[in-house]
């Protein structure tokens, strides 16, 4: 599955929010930013980029994310004094948002020299790279890249003369993996990796279990706050919102099948049965199963449901959930996305036969049309929803950005010895100062223990308060 | 309140819905339609629009919200033999859209001829007027006519040589206002007018109380059917869509005042609390503001939260319910939008005062910025945000035009003496009717009676099953 | 229908709520208390009830329900100076509980003087009958009634000497039936009739139709806060509670199928939704079934899914809804009950078959046991589950009394001729007098209109605030 | 807070549940079951009991629950073949209900012989331990124990000659820390230790800390199916049930403070906003806390609100959450009840002081009235309510008792060295397992990966399919 072959594909597939796609679909000039010989205000070109001139643009969606990232901007107040990063020297590879750029500033901010490169070939904002160039880091992105662009980019962030990295910050594995293959020895200098997303997680485990993962890793992905407000919280409002946007489908009264109940399927079941559609679940795993029942779902096997749904969700994590045969067996105007993962879970291959007719109807929308008229509505061509046409709440970037930093922070001033050459899930104790820092914007007012109580429970008046398994 | 310098006004202020809009921005030439020589397919030139080229492009829209108006195309089948409509000369006044168009045709298989103009300056879909045309309807609107524009487009709709209206159709009361003070011998022949809107279903009540409404009144705006689905049930959906397409922002948390517990609100009220929102409502009613209580909502006064909120809706039908004290004391980045009436619920007059910066962040979103650097986040400057910044759909359009065809049914063919000089609600069987023919929309099998219950209950075994003051 | 033989027996049906068994099932003498010689501490003795001695107990229950009914309470305060009830003679005919009790010390304290019987021969509470004679009420009700003896209570309130009522309070139609039938003279005197009860209200319309209604009546039942409240609200708490109290069944999960979706059907399909289990919904009238299919069930015949469900509800207010062919294939352990109307929903004579077994299990839950074994749990014998096995909040009731005593105040002092011999409901603007009381229990703050806003809309700042047919 | 002059408290404090009550209230004779000589129909007599005529009784409730428990009726099916309990000694100390007979019985069809006790000197239901006793099962335990009697029961259990057990299974780690004083030397022959309470994995995590636990123990409190079901999902039941039951209370526009936002508290919430309610939520944990805010409750401290609230409910498992000072200034009728654990986390002691007067004023319910007459409504005198005053549903037990059989199961097969002297979760795979056997009851549909989708996942087609830190 993680051959080299397909490293890149994952993210590649991944395509841009909606709402930024207006900032940066103008249509500039057609030169390959690595041919362009571009320099910021103060001289400084050590960056490729799309257009320096972005630069303003930038700025004002950055200063905008500030305002809705509290916890960073606390994190650069209370840190400052002691830039508990002095002297980190972190290689980045994530998609480059307004959000991202916040994190990378707050980095900076604590002490850290930075160099970046985008995870994802469509999903830089072009106006906020300039920004960042401008603002002094060496960044190495824009929308649109090929494949060759891609791997050119992270190589001109980790191969610099006189200057190499100790920290990786990931999101996806790329990055790790080019230096695994190019550049094996810089992993003597790196005191560890900070990685974000599910893909990047599972092949550092899989490292870690050959045996060959040669430095500490941080799995931020199954932090709770990660796992708990990305996915259940973040999806109960994409998937109403990406349906909308691509179809204005009433929700009331439709009947929905969603494929997988985890944090992200619960979400969407959620989300729908609130509006007033029905909802039937499919599951493999006995207990999420349960859960659904007790939600008040249906549990069902695909096949029972099919002919009569109006739309199917997939947010399995799995592959071909979604195969011809159902798609055969759907009906006219069905509706069909996927919110799991990766482009994987709905079988778009099979739809590629002639005697099926495509039409794109609207941007990430085509009509996939039978012989005899059926007409499949099928969304962002299987790929995530949530990433292609709704945009996801800069409050929850703000968590997972809080986190990277605070697992860098901890990975770099860990006392030799703390951690060993494994995946390590983030201390619970990190966990919960990631999300005290949101509180004040519910304007919520926590509890504090009195000294006979945390006595009585055996804590820390501080946290951590719950056992690492807990969720 | 409805003296005539007001006339056109409300409908001016609703705006185009987002998702059409694509269509029709498309900068076509300059020329106003009414300096242009156009003829269609067949010679035919008594119509006045935007470009016939669309039409074909038009005629695929119509085709697609065929589709889902399958109680029209049902109408169409059952009606069409007996054509009872035959005779008949409507002339209408309404939004010009494809869902219209699928209205329009119905009533010509059904035996009527039809000459139609718009009911709002701005909400033409062009393209669905040059299909209208070539299908041979005398059609005369364009988005983005002038207010002079306007009232002669309903001009030529009425003022025919060797045609005249025997029926009304509107939407605003527009029309219905124009034939009083330049045609009022037309209502000798007219035989009813059906009127859908609040502010024309007010007029044509003041009318009636002034003893100078000369023709019976279809009240299509307060069938159950209307109310129900048009208000509660849409509104649930689209404030949602609404915020989102606008601000991106996150329902989980967010703290919402929303003004007014009517349909409206009880809808906004519904999906906010289901997305995690906490709700604030404030009422007048005592009745609403008990259901409020029993629904969960805190019944506040607006000042007693107004510093805490992040969103405030309002629903209210009434004026100034924002006033600029009030918006002066909310927080940095309050969201203020208006899910009511018109345009009159938020003072927005108010804030064009020079201490004031407006800037313009995206379509339809205003940040309005204090002096001390605290931005307001304005929707649709005021106006209906549902009709502004999401779409409405078809499904709900589809029961209120199947409404609207039926009481022209209803008076054309009443025989003389049911209705008088006066206001009318639609018969209790027909709204029963209306909503019979959307069920099969959702495989949805109704009970019959059995004669036994059916003389137990005192009722016929084809309804009407409800007195008529039930909702 | 209604004809004479059947007077009585629908109220016969409604047993005792839960709650106040215990109160009264203390094993007295068994003395019928037609054949004692009772007086109060006054030497008073124009009543019948079980057990003057009763009298603290019963004081003391009045007082606690006088704390949740703040709206009787404050209508003593307001409205005692002028004692708009003087003159009054109200014999009344209701259940006989401490809530009926603060409406009649209220009446007193109004002016009114107060004869009662009970409309029901198993819901009087005696301590509290005690309590009010003690207090100088003659009352004439105990638990246990046989019929001669109702009739009989209801002859000893009307037809004394020197006495004659000039106002009815009645909850079923008894009272009002037997003056006809005894006394028509007596309406002469009366000013009006203010009914409770669907039945009542029926029979009210049948005269009305018929012509022989010789005075005013007021339909309590159909106010819009009755509706609303003690269908919706009430029965969205007690198809839980009663469900509950009598099987200890876990909803989530549970399969249910909802028989009608009026107010009642609506408050259990939404309560059942929200504890996780999967709800059908039958039902007659389209526009209805329409709502239901927005809220998000699936709309079916009774048959569809009859095998496969885990609890019936009826809701319909029709008869023979579940026939013994529906029971026959429902399954193992399934629950069947009815929140509707009467007992006449399920067919529970079928089930009196001599190849059936009845198995008594707890109080008000029956085992019906077929011949192979299979058991259907059939709760309170097809009687009202919300008044056989839970208990009606005083808060609902207090919203009841209060609207039953402010059409007292306004059928006796509403001027000649405002009134004619027919059916009324509630003038809107009392509808919302009685919300009104109601709001200080929820520190609920009702929003005053503007001037400027008031004429706006038309409005009095002091209500009515919507039509009459508003729900 | 465990040394062993508490040992015993916490169980004591669980009171019975309420639907069994009634069964073994009957006022037997007064002798103490110590000082009675009973004999079952075989001639056995190594049992002590209330009274062995019971049997029948105890075997229909047996019978009953047995139908609500097909997944331990699997279990014997499936493993009765192989008796994988061959040769098992089980010393049991539970609650002694219908539940735990089919378990027992369960466990000797499974080859298992065992001795019992009761975990709790009040909730054994009598004619079910007489059911046991005359099946041929060594019971000690009866309603209304003594201490003495408590810790007598528990030593015959274990103390017999010529016999010793190799398995415990313990409810409440009592048994446990009898052996551990009375006879550690039993441990030799003991192969292991499956703890079902929170207080019970509590001491044996102190012992394993401690280098004292010397066999392997099986912690079932925190298996996944035990947390979420027994907890998030029995709780939002019966935070409803134990309420209504006690004080009829209407939960619309309630204002409630829900201390603790763990599983316990998630159920809660959920249930009375889904009722109407209005909820406040105080944590200490600062996930939690976030979780409560992104689920739409307001976080606060408890002192914001207490002056409001109708309803204030614990489920923190703290002490002292509710202090007199709160209880102080909490307004008139407020009810207050703990949902949590034991019965600390209302400081009831402080309530027992001169100037206030208690009244008892039904089962479970004591009004305490200030010296200015305010009353608050205090419920179970601060116990469990869902144990006090509502019932578990047997589906819920069903779970934990076949988690309990599947870890003696599993302790007693695992071979040498599997486990060690520490404290185990169930292996995900039995949580599965557990979790599968409960779906046919819902008609559940299990969907099975093919080859293929496993193979892409890394998973075993009959799983585990989470890691162990899911939930």
């Amino acid at each position: 599955m993680l051959t080299a072959d397909r490293v890149g594909s994952t993210s590649i597939s991944i395509s841009l929010p909606v709402s930024t796609a207006s900032y940066t679909d103008s249509s500039d000039d057609e030169t390959s930013p690595r041919d362009k010989q571009q320099k910021n205000s103060k001289g400084n070109s050590d960056f490729c980029i799309k257009n320096i001139k972005q630069a303003d643009f930038g700025r004002r969606e950055i200063e905008i994310a500030e305002q809705e990232m509290p916890a960073l901007m606390a994190l650069r107040k209370r840190a400052q004094g002691e830039k508990p990063l002095a002297g980190a020297k972190v290689v980045g590879c994530t998609h480059i948002t307004a959000q991202t750029a916040v994190l990378m500033e707050t980095l900076a901010a604590l002490g850290a020299q930075c160099r970046w490169a985008a995870c994802n070939i469509y999903s830089t904002q072009n106006e906020v790279a300039a920004a960042l160039a401008e603002g002094g880091f060496s960044v190495f992105a824009w929308k649109g890249e090929s494949e060759d662009d891609f791997w050119w980019c992270i190589d001109r962030c980790v191969n610099l003369e006189g200057w190499q990295p100790n920290m990786i910050l990931d999101d996806g594995g790329d990055l790790t993996h080019w230096i695994y293959k190019k550049y094996p020895n810089m992993f003597k200098k790196i005191k560890g990796i900070v990685e974000e997303s599910v893909t990047g997680v599972h092949r550092l485990y899989q490292l870690s279990k050959a045996g060959k993962l040669c430095v500490p890793a941080m799995n931020v992905n199954d932090s709770v706050t990660k796992q708990k407000f990305d996915n259940l919280y973040c999806c109960r409002e994409s998937i109403l919102d990406g349906l909308k946007r691509t179809t204005d489908v009433m929700f009331g009264g439709k009947q929905v099948v969603v494929c997988g109940y985890g944090e992200v399927g619960k979400g969407c079941c959620a989300a729908l049965k609130a509006m007033g559609s029905i909802v039937y679940v499919t599951e493999i795993d006995p207990i999420c199963a349960l859960q659904a029942c007790m939600d008040g779902f249906r549990l069902v096997k695909l096949s029972e449901v099919i002919r009569q749904v109006d739309i199917v969700i997939t947010c399995t994590g799995n592959k071909n959930v979604v195969v011809r045969d159902y798609l055969d067996r759907m009906k006219n105007g069905c509706i069909v996305c996927n919110m799991g993962h990766s482009n994987t879970e709905i079988d778009v291959a099979s739809l590629r036969t002639p005697e099926l007719t495509w039409e794109r109807v609207r941007s990430q929308v085509d009509h996939v049309i039978w012989p005899d008229g059926k007409r499949i509505v099928l969304l962002a061509e299987g790929r995530l929803l949530n990433l292609s046409c709704s945009t996801v709440p800069t409050f929850v970037l703000s968590i997972t950005a809080t986190t990277q930093a605070l697992a860098l922070i901890e990975l770099y001033n860990a006392p030799e010895g703390r951690y060993k050459q494994d995946v390590y899930l983030l201390p619970k104790k990190m966990d919960e100062y990631v999300a005290s820092l949101h509180l004040p914007t519910f304007d919520a007012h926590l509890t504090e223990l009195t000294d006979e109580q945390a006595k009585y429970l055996g804590l820390n008046k501080n946290g951590p308060f719950k056992p690492n398994y807990y969720r």
